[in-house]
């Protein structure tokens, strides 16, 4: 089972990396780009009998390693 | 315009950030995950008339900035 995890900043904290991304499209001439967010995405292979069990796994995962819940948020996607 | 960029490193390149991942995780006790491969996902709102005219500037955007086309391959979708 392929898993994909999207790793955001929350709405509220504000996103460096976008804003100096955001500023560097400016800077290029791409004047109507807004609101520019960097995320993380990590994919794996994982061993799992059904979907709900990796989901809920993939989940701990996220709490334990891959996310910092405090100022980022996280989706799960299993294929 | 929502635009969603996903920039990823190409299959043949090492992913030193993806290897320390499943490390971490073997080390958490998760050992049935393999193949940990880590991505970029770039958001951002954009000012255009339609979705080829939008596709094609956010692909110039990746070209130019968003993605080292040497080592990463990269996706867009828009929204």
């Amino acid at each position: 089972m392929r898993a994909k995890v999207h790793v955001f900043l929350k709405p509220g904290v504000l996103d460096v990396q976008g804003k100096a991304v955001e500023n560097a499209l400016h800077g290029l001439g791409w004047s109507g780009v807004e609101g520019v967010r960097v995320g993380k995405t990590i994919e794996f292979d994982l061993k799992a009998s059904d979907a709900a069990a990796a989901e809920a796994e993939v989940k701990q995962m996220c709490e334990k390693l891959l996310a910092n819940t405090v100022i980022e948020s996280y989706r799960v996607e299993l294929a």
